[in-house]
C-alpha cells in the first residue's frame, strides 16, 4: 500500500481514529458490567485489554490522531490502559446518548481542527487478526473515503449467522489503490435463520461489523439533514473544545442532544443516496458477544476440554468441557459439567452452558429489577 | 420410658455420652475441610452447626455427662459452638489415630472415674429425627447394655444402599423395658448391588450407623484382648486424665496408639462370641456423606428447583435444578444446568452435578497431590 501514500502523500496525514468505548456488555456479565465494561478487559490472553489492544492495532494507521469516546465513569479505566492519551482526545460522555451523538460529536471536533479530516470509527471491543489484513482493508477505505464516501468495512461470513446486520454489496467502484471497494445497495437488518442462509449462498453479503471511515465533513453534511438538533448541538461543543469551555458546553449541551444510533442517523439516509461504499475485509474478526464467543476464541488447553482464562487460575477439571474465567485466586473445581460457562468474579459469580450463552441478559435484567445493583 | 426410669433409677445416672468429632467429611469439600470439618457446619439450616444439634440431642438422655473426642485442631471450633464444655470433657487428639484409640481413651476415662459407667457413641454429624424416636432406642440400649452388651442401633433400611455396612440381626433378646433388642449375628461390609436388594428383601439386616451404648468396662475388656498395647497406653492416660499430669501423659503415650477402627478392635471379636446386640432406630437417619444427601436433607424452595443453602444468600437461578451452599455473599446466577451441585466459599469453589458428588473426594486427593493445602 506504500503506493496510495506515494500517490498521495497528505492522505494519510488526513486520517484520524475514534474509537468510541460504550456498552456494558451485558451478554459478558459479570465480567463485563458497569464499573468494568468487557472493553477494560483482556479476553483473548493477549495480555493487553481490548481497548489497548484496538488503541495499537489503529496507531500503526494514525499515530497521535486517535480519540476515545466513553462514558464520564470509564475515565480513569480508560486513562489507566491509555495513558498517553490526551485530554483533548478524549470526550467523556456525562450520559448515554447512543451512538450518533458520540461519532457525530467527534466528527465535529475533528473537522473543526482540520475541515478535509477523514474519520474511522472503530469499537473498543472487537478481536481482529491478522493485523497487516485489517490495516490493508482501512488503507483501502481511506483511499475510497477520499473520493466522497462513507466506506463501511464489511465482513466476509462465516456462518449463516442471524446475530449481525449485513450489508448488500453492489458494482464494484473501480478506484486505483481501492480495487476492492463497491457500492452499498443497502443495509439489512439482522435477519432470520432462512435469511441468514440466504444471504450466505448468494456472497454479495457482508456482516455489518459497524466500522466505517468517511470524510469527517460527509458525516456532518448527513447528520445535519438527518437530525439538525443534534448536528447543532454537536457543532456548538465542538467550536469551544479546545478552550477553557469546554466542560461548560458539554454539561449544558450534551443531555438536549437526541438519542439515535449512527445506523439511522447517518449510514442508512447516506446509502438511500448512493454516498456508501464497502471494502470487505479479510481477516478474522470476533465481536465477542457472549462467552460462547469467548470459547471460540481461547480454545482448550491440550489434554482438557476446558479453556481458562484468567491471572494465576487454579482450576481442576474432571470429565468437564467449556470455558472457565477465573477473576479471583480462589481454587475452582468442575466435574461432570458438558460446555460449561463459569465465570468467578470477586462479588458474583455465573455458572451456565455455552447453550444458555445468550440467557445471560436475562439474568442481568433480573438482578436490576430486584435491586442487585452494587454487582452489574 | 419412664416405666424404667422409676423401675431403676440409677440406671441412666450411669449413662455417659461420648462424641466422636473427626473426620473432615473430604467429600463435602470446599464446604467440609481440615479447617472446619462437616460437625461444625450447619448443613441442615437447623441454625445449630451439627456438633451443637448432636450435643442438644444428647443432653436431654444424659445431661453434663457429655465428652467430645476430636483433633487439637478444632478446640476452638468445637469450643464455639458448645461453650459449656468442660476442658476434662474435652479429648483433643495430636494427631488422627482412629476410632479406637479415640473411643478406647474416652471409654478408660469414663471407667476411671465410675466403673459402673455404660457409655453411649454417637457421630457428631448425623441428622436424626424425630429426636424422641432416637431417645427411645437410646434408652432401650441403655437397658440392655446393662445386662452385658455392646448394643448398636441399627437403622432400618429405607433404600438398597450399598454405602453403608449392615448388621445382621438375630433372635431377640426378651429384655424387659427394651422389647426390640435382638442378638447380632454378624457385621456385614459394603455390598454389592445384588447383595444389598437381598438384604433389603431379607429384612433381617439393619444399616450400621457407628452408633453404640455398651458398659465402659465391656469395651476395655475387648479392647485388652484384641489390642493390648491400644488398651495399656489409653488406661495409662487415663489414669491421670483429671490431674495435673494429663498433657504430659497424652504427648507421650497417644502418638504410640496402634491406629485401627473400633469396628475391628472391638465390635467385630465382641459379635464373634456374642457380646453384640442391636436396637432397630426407627427414626430417620442421615450422614450427610456428600452433595447428594445434602440435596435430600434440604427439599428446593417452592416455585424453585434449586435448594439454596448459606447465610444471607444472593441466589439468581433460571431453569436449574439443584443444590447451592452460598458461604460468601456473593451474587450468584445459575442457568441451565440440572442437578447442579454448586459450593461457593471464601477460597474455593466447586461446581459439579449430583450424579458426580460422590467423585468429590477425587478432586481433594488431586489437590492435595499438587499442594493446594491452603484449601483443604
Amino acid at each position: 500500500m506504500n503506493k496510495q501514500n506515494s500517490q498521495n502523500p497528505n492522505l494519510f496525514s488526513r486520517f484520524h481514529v475514534i474509537i468510541p468505548a460504550g456498552g456494558v456488555g451485558t451478554r459478558l456479565w459479570p465480567l463485563s458490567r458497569a464499573a468494568a465494561p468487557k472493553f477494560l478487559h483482556d479476553l483473548t490472553g493477549s495480555g493487553s485489554a481490548m481497548i489497548r489492544a484496538t488503541y495499537d492495532r489503529l496507531s500503526v494507521l494514525s499515530p497521535n490522531r486517535i480519540t476515545v469516546v466513553t462514558g464520564v465513569a470509564h475515565e480513569s479505566g480508560v486513562l489507566r490502559h491509555l495513558p498517553e492519551l490526551k485530554s483533548a482526545d478524549l470526550v467523556l460522555e456525562p450520559e448515554p446518548k447512543d451512538s450518533a451523538a458520540a461519532i457525530g460529536l467527534a466528527a465535529a471536533i475533528l473537522h473543526m481542527r482540520n475541515p478535509d479530516a477523514i474519520m474511522g470509527s472503530f469499537a473498543a471491543d472487537h478481536v481482529i487478526s491478522p493485523q497487516d489484513s485489517f490495516h490493508d482493508a482501512v488503507r483501502e477505505a481511506v483511499v475510497t473515503a477520499a473520493t466522497g464516501k462513507i466506506v463501511t468495512i464489511g465482513i466476509q461470513p462465516t456462518t449463516p449467522s442471524t446475530g449481525f446486520g449485513y450489508i448488500r454489496k453492489g458494482g464494484s467502484l473501480d478506484i486505483l489503490g481501492a480495487t476492492s471497494a463497491h457500492h452499498v445497495v443497502e443495509f439489512v437488518e439482522k435477519p432470520n435463520q432462512d435469511i441468514a442462509r440466504q444471504f450466505y449462498n448468494d456472497g454479495a453479503y457482508l456482516w455489518n461489523a459497524g466500522m466505517f471511515v468517511a470524510p469527517a465533513r460527509l458525516i456532518l453534511k448527513h447528520l445535519q439533514r438527518s437530525q439538525p438538533k443534534l448536528y447543532n448541538g454537536v457543532v456548538q461543543i465542538a467550536s469551544v473544545w479546545d478552550t477553557s469551555e469546554r466542560n461548560r458546553a458539554m454539561s449544558a449541551l450534551w443531555p438536549t442532544l437526541p438519542k439515535i444510533a449512527i445506523d439511522y442517523a447517518v449510514a442508512e439516509p447516506a446509502a438511500a443516496v448512493g454516498d456508501v461504499a464497502v471494502v470487505p475485509g479479510n481477516f478474522q474478526w470476533e465481536d465477542v458477544g457472549d462467552f460462547a464467543a469467548l470459547g471460540r476464541l481461547n480454545p482448550a488447553s491440550e489434554g482438557s476440554g476446558v479453556t481458562v482464562l484468567g491471572d494465576r487460575p487454579r482450576v481442576y477439571t474432571d470429565s468437564a468441557t467449556g470455558v472457565v474465567v477465573s477473576d479471583t485466586q480462589r481454587v475452582i473445581a468442575l466435574i461432570g459439567i458438558e460446555n460449561v460457562v463459569l465465570v468467578d468474579t470477586a462479588d458474583a459469580l455465573l455458572v451456565t452452558t455455552s447453550e444458555h450463552a445468550q440467557s445471560v441478559k436475562l439474568a442481568v435484567d433480573q438482578l436490576r429489577a430486584q435491586g442487585d445493583h452494587d454487582v452489574l
